[in-house]
């Protein structure tokens, strides 16, 4: 296993990424953690299987670790589903010292980071992502959070893990579509922060599609320390910093809304986000055309989406994508703050851009 | 007005106490929180009025600052409010720049505290207790939460006020069964911490029931100096510190519980648990029959109870107070934690009392 640091003085935590084997996660979790906590694994229902592994290798220190299924979908990171895991916690008599295991994806990793911050006010926990998505993104960094139906995200806490197991194996029964989304986050690193690794994608795309177990560990293991760095210097997104990791979230979470919530990915509406953001860019001379034109081939070269599909193209008014997109969170005193590039590799932050330009992009992304 | 610092860093906060007058909620409110916020206060139903001006004395500055009420009672600290509150902040399209105030008693501190500390993952909240329970102990410290309804304050957050504004003339209208309920936590600060303190509450006791301005400012302003101590050298309650501050509420969290949330007021359980604690003490021979006579004699004085009532005594078995005790958070790996006098001013943790003498000290107690 390759590690990695997520600094954050006290609460600063380890990443562990590759394809290990035996007990080693058995050890990586009680370097972490105390042995005398009692533990509860929370887990995707698609992933029982290796849950059960999980929790297998921790009962020799703990005894019978129970397991509670959330099922799949976006629809989990809901206040009915946190209804019942809070009286779970209860019934398992879980106590201040207890410790979440998360094993799944974002929505597991989300809802049970805000489960674990709210109990007993504040417990451990530890995320063991199962996607791709959850691997470079939401296991790193302490946001949590469930959505209410009409607004993702807009209840949660900051509450960082205390250790992030990555076993790059869970990603071999990963669905190819759900694969394909993560990667649009990876791309998104090297859009913002590391045009060496964007290169890298580019010319090793053939075995990241294929999965192949080196290639995969790598982009996971760079994509984790961009966002560990970026955490790092702005854990609560008061300082401009984080917000670049929102580059393309507040299109493509505004295309999530307008398609409902499970018609996309998350990565798939990040995807065509990204290329909404890099239309206005070069609309604003901010970026080139030759720039704009290599991110929208990686995207195809992964095959993910840079145009809204004409079969519901008819939601997706410009006026109903902009209420959306000052809806979302990431607006400030009602002003929309959008992440647009400057080249491959480098973002800032753009407040006001002019309307018209804001919809002619949106405009350039449906047939 | 006085005023006191919370020293917790950035997460520092000062605590205004007194009797002001005109617009001097407004200008402390403006400079601990920026202008533009958007504002919103979260009253008990029953200080509408109170917490009217406190919204109209924001006006000027902030807009028609909207006010939301809740119901009375710690019936209000559950998921139902809490949901219907996280739906009124999307309603009022609130984000993360948004201000909430708390105007109420400990039910609602707690309850808007933990709605800011879940908000788009946490915004600003101001607590304005009007009630003395309120005043002295739950609006100082970041302890925020809601019940289950077999658990109270299981599901909650550390999440500290940007101030807290006192005004003792609110006051005026609490029931006399409340403000003496509110003494109980008063007595605490004494017993645990400060002797002189103990002395003066003794001495000076005629005028604090009569709820003298210059006497209540005082023991006001005492309780929360002695709380913000603590708070300011254990926030997380991890350092062993911050736990002297649950003094008989182990004790009296089983009374509520077992008596029905509501028959006892909070303060009234407390009285009985610090005399059972009290109890415990002397048997264990850490402190006096002098010592536990003055504590119960100023219960006695503020009108408190120090026995469970008989008409309800069939409810409290040993067994049933003790189940209930080890259910309560401040269990640690299933053991008992409780804070035991040494004489009055001080106090200290003891795990792993004997049953015997803790059932004879619940016993005591019990007509």
């Amino acid at each position: 296993m390759q590690s990695l640091q997520v600094s954050l003085g006290v609460r600063s935590y380890p990443i562990h990424i590759g394809n290990p084997g035996g007990d080693s996660f058995q050890s990586a979790f009680f370097d972490a953690i105390p042995k005398s906590s009692k533990v509860i694994v929370v887990h995707d229902a698609s992933v029982k299987e290796f849950a059960d592994g999980i929790a297998r290798s921790l009962n020799p220190v703990s005894g019978k670790v129970p397991l509670l299924a959330v099922e799949s979908g976006e629809t989990s990171k809901s206040i009915e589903q946190l209804d019942r895991l809070w009286k779970s916690m209860l019934a398992l008599k879980a106590d201040r010292q207890s410790v979440l295991v998360a094993v799944g994806g974002g929505v597991i990793g989300d809802l049970v980071g805000f489960l674990a911050s709210t109990w007993n006010r504040g417990v451990r926990f530890v995320q063991v992502p199962t996607t791709l998505l959850a691997m470079v993104d939401s296991s790193v960094g302490g946001k949590t959070g469930i959505n209410l139906p009409e607004a993702k995200n807009v209840i949660g806490a900051f509450w960082q893990p205390h250790m992030v197991w990555i076993d790059v194996s869970s990603l071999n029964t990963l669905p190819d579509r759900e694969y394909r989304s993560g990667l649009a986050e990876v791309i998104k690193y090297g859009v913002i922060l590391d045009e060496a690794f964007f290169e890298r994608l580019e010319e090793q795309s053939s075995s990241i599609l294929e999965r192949n177990a080196v290639a995969v560990t790598e982009i996971v293991r760079r994509s984790c320390e961009l966002k560990a760095h970026v955490v790092a210097e702005d854990e609560y997104e008061t300082k401009g910093l984080r917000a670049i990791l929102n580059y393309g979230h507040t299109f493509g979470h505004a295309i999530e809304a307008l398609a409902e919530y499970g018609t996309y990915l998350h990565g798939e509406a990040i995807s065509i986000g990204m290329t909404m953001a890099g239309n206005l860019a070069l609309a604003l001379g901010r970026w080139t055309e030759r720039d704009l034109e290599r991110q929208t081939k990686l995207f195809a070269r992964f095959g993910l989406p840079t145009q809204i599909a004409s079969s519901i193209a008819g939601r997706f008014s410009q006026a109903a994508m902009l209420e959306s997109m000052i809806l979302d969170k990431k607006t400030s005193h009602g002003r929309l703050h959008l992440i647009l590039p400057t080249r491959i590799g480098h973002v800032e932050t753009v407040v006001d851009a002019p309307l018209n330009a804001i919809q002619d992009a949106i405009d350039a992304c449906i047939s």
